[in-house]
């Protein structure tokens, strides 16, 4: 292992490849690894007990293919299973729980945020937890989402249902009790999938809720945390693979979506 | 050095003080040890070399008193001698140009950010890159102000005077040719002295402007690298020293309007 080995991502499905994306662009020498568990996703509705060992073999996965960092890109993995994983681990883990909050004080002026999760994340309260410790004062008011993950893996971005779903969701943050001005004024995308909904969540949330997400700010925290333990690649030829477990074609279909040509063929990979 | 040693954060001056208020802040386990180089501030309108050169001093002041992190915070340094003293250094040493440039992508809607700053961060043109890296197609536009550290270290922040510099140095930024919309829609506090004149700026903007800085996003830096190295304190009897080059009671002075009365007593140091 040294600077030269890849950065592994991991997400429950495709969801991922948001911070993934990001991660390629902020830091083009580096190689990458990209799992999606899509075989058991959605992870967002799963115990926590599960989550954390389904995460706790994808670590162990990574670990034989010699990843120098690992992004868990998957809020309810981070929210669950990070200080679990990290502690087993002999490579830096990086959560995007942290880094999502981080971007979002910044982003909000009126520090009232709302951030829409999955029920795992929502439920593990990680988000709230996170807000607070960066900004005391700051109102947090999470809302749930469990019907968004699946329409973006089964490739239902920008259809009225997307859309529709998205509104429901989001209706109950902009107002309350016919107050006109939003009650937050950012929203925080807080599951690696939902950047995929982003043209639904910018339209529904309007011109004064400003909309972010947590790849930014992750992949700042994975260019420091490189930089000190002097591992960053010197950028000569780097490689990129992506694997999935369960059904390659659907996730190489959604996936393509998000990267285009510059995918790398999807491999298939077993999780034990 | 090992968890309970302390993170060094240095600075120029009293600037510097705003993120180590943000570190005890978010980091409250951790112990920590502030030089301000009070007697030969301000950098700002120092040439590149020298500026390398002062830094270079302060970081094997910090390695003789058993640092395991140190920040540079003060955008100056970061912007001219990050890379040198980084190379250089036993320990990992966090920037705050990369943190903040996180913090404005976050903030900024229509990815146009200013960026107000020293003499020396805008003739880097350090900011500029590192919002690039970050997003090609937003927009930078530098203003140097170079009357406001001097400002802030005199104690003059609340005045009048310190109220006329800012709108001085702002106006470029707001206003093209009679245009109503403010051409930025985020202010980026380049340089860590301004937090202290955030009311001035905050004013001059108005409610169109988000006025940021790098505090939170680099405490979310330093708290990811001391994880990554195992290197988080256990919390347990924290230490805080504060040291100073030059005239104490001046820096002791201004330095209290920041931390009140948290602030432990100044000591004087020598570089060399």
């Amino acid at each position: 292992m040294g600077a030269s080995s890849p950065i592994g991502v991991f997400d429950s499905g495709v969801g991922g490849l948001t911070v993934l994306k990001e991660l390629r662009r902020q830091l083009a020498g580096e190689s990458t690894i990209y799992l999606g568990d899509e075989a058991r996703m959605p992870y967002g509705p799963r115990p926590a007990d599960e989550v954390i060992a389904f995460t706790r073999q994808a670590m162990r996965w990574f670990a034989t293919r010699d990843c120098k960092l690992i992004v868990l890109a998957c809020n309810t993995a981070t929210a669950q299973a990070l200080e679990a994983v990290r502690d087993e681990s002999a490579v830096p883990i990086i959560g995007v729980v942290r880094p999502g909050a981080a971007a979002a004080i910044a982003s909000s002026a009126r520090r009232s945020i709302g951030v829409v999760a999955t029920v795992g994340t929502v439920r593990s309260g990680a988000y709230v937890r996170a807000v607070r410790d960066l900004d005391p004062l700051c109102d947090v008011t999470q809302q749930a989402c469990p019907r968004l993950v699946p329409i973006v893996e089964s490739g239902k971005a920008g259809t009225p249902e997307a859309l529709d779903a998205v509104r429901e969701y989001v209706a109950p943050l902009l107002s309350e009790g016919g107050v006109v001005t939003p009650v937050v004024d950012t929203l925080l995308l807080g599951c690696t999938h939902y950047p995929l909904l982003r043209e639904e969540f910018t339209k529904v949330a309007g011109p004064g809720v400003r909309v972010v997400d947590s790849a930014t700010t992750t992949a700042l925290a994975v260019r420091e945390v490189l930089a000190s333990h002097r591992l960053l690649a010197d950028g000569a030829t780097p490689t990129h693979r992506v694997f999935a477990t369960g059904p390659v074609e659907r996730f190489s279909e959604v996936a393509r979506t998000i990267f285009g040509e510059k995918l790398p063929e999807v491999e298939a990979a077993a999780l034990t």
